[in-house]
């Protein structure tokens, strides 16, 4: 890794390269709980994120989801297109859970007549907090056209990630993603799609598969990165 | 008041009537602010927020705005349609201030590219938290239809208000509503338009004629109170 750090986030670092609409993407074992107030590391987490991301990036490519993802590098390395990222962190659920089921004073689980799509303001001093379409254009943040697209490619990617993840007995209770654009202003998918940003719950038993585990010390946390690592690339 | 109480909020009371589809509302002088932490009384608030709404009911209602309101009745009382209250606060915003404006760090008075409209949840135990069109439906809260019905007659509203407002050197910044069914099931706005559910800027000074003089304790809360239904009540 020669390039120069360009960003580094809670779980990731972002180096340049020689291309100029290319970085590296590299993940790390650190993890963090409720904005940053909670901290740890989990072993090996980079390697198997990267993985994972690796497996649905190229997934949902297939499907023709637009997506920054060019290839992994590496134990803990992606090359990426370089994006402008879009300041909204972009929440899909299925099931009521996490933040949501607290917030409404619903039980965690709860199924939901149709997915939901929520919109955070990517902002850690401010908690990230919660922001609706009507607030999103009135104070320039993006353009309905974009939310436009943005929604129907996050609901893509609910549709394509649900059902394979069926097959392989887990359910996708919700995610979250980021977009950005590239240089020629399109809208492409970034971050990245692991235990870290996803609730992976078992079919059978609805055991958590994801950081849930870390975020409320539930014990074998590795194990679980492993489990969901292993399900996704072992053949039905 | 002979009626027996059918629900007490905050700032009023509501009677049951001889008529199965009319109620009394019955304004009082108790002001609370930030869900209820913060208590007091202003004096004479519920005559002059009985008035005030009742004055911006009887206009809406002329410009084709289905409302509760029936009658004012003495002082302290309105006579209004029984709703069934759609348990969402309506919060419409010509410019970012108060909660807006803390949530997502910016400037109070900030001018926004156009009104927002926003929905939080009306439970107290909550704190009236914020929820967004996609997670009303999906819980079942109100329907796409209804809430376009919402959406239509809030931005009616702030149409109409916004006008006459300026037309008195005042400036409405945001309000909240609240909508409910009559026993036909039509969607009418309910609840009141006051002081108290309002922010009032005079249009040359920015001085505040609201409720926020109470929240921020800046002093003069009645006078606000007062000078609102002067400006309203007095021919331009």
């Amino acid at each position: 890794m020669t390039g120069k750090m360009w960003y580094e986030g809670k779980a990731k670092q972002v180096f340049l390269t020689d291309a100029d609409d290319e970085v590296i993407v590299h993940y790390k074992d650190d993890a963090t709980a409720f904005n940053g107030a909670k901290k740890g590391t989990i072993a090996d987490k980079g390697v198997l994120n990267n993985q994972i991301t690796s497996f649905f990036f190229t997934l949902l490519g297939e499907h023709g989801v637009p997506t920054h993802f060019i290839a992994r590098e590496g134990d803990r390395d992606q090359r990426v297109k370089k994006l402008q990222i879009i300041p909204l962190e972009v929440i899909v659920r299925n099931r009521c859970a996490g933040s949501m089921a607290k917030r409404y004073g619903r039980e965690e689980g709860e199924m939901l007549a149709h997915p939901t799509i929520e919109f955070c303001l990517k902002d850690d001093a401010l908690d990230d907090p919660m922001i609706n379409r009507s607030q999103i254009t009135a104070l320039g943040l993006a353009t309905d056209e974009e939310l436009d697209t943005i929604a129907r490619l996050a609901f893509q990617v609910n549709d394509v990630l649900s059902a394979f993840l069926l097959t392989k007995k887990v359910i996708l209770v919700d995610f979250k993603l980021e977009f950005g654009k590239d240089s020629a202003g399109t809208i492409l998918l970034g971050d990245e799609i692991s235990p870290d940003t996803c609730r992976f719950w078992d079919a059978d038993t609805l055991e958590k598969l994801d950081k849930d585990r870390f975020r409320r010390d539930l014990g074998h946390v590795e194990e679980a990165y492993h489990e969901m690592l292993q399900r996704l690339t072992t053949r039905a």
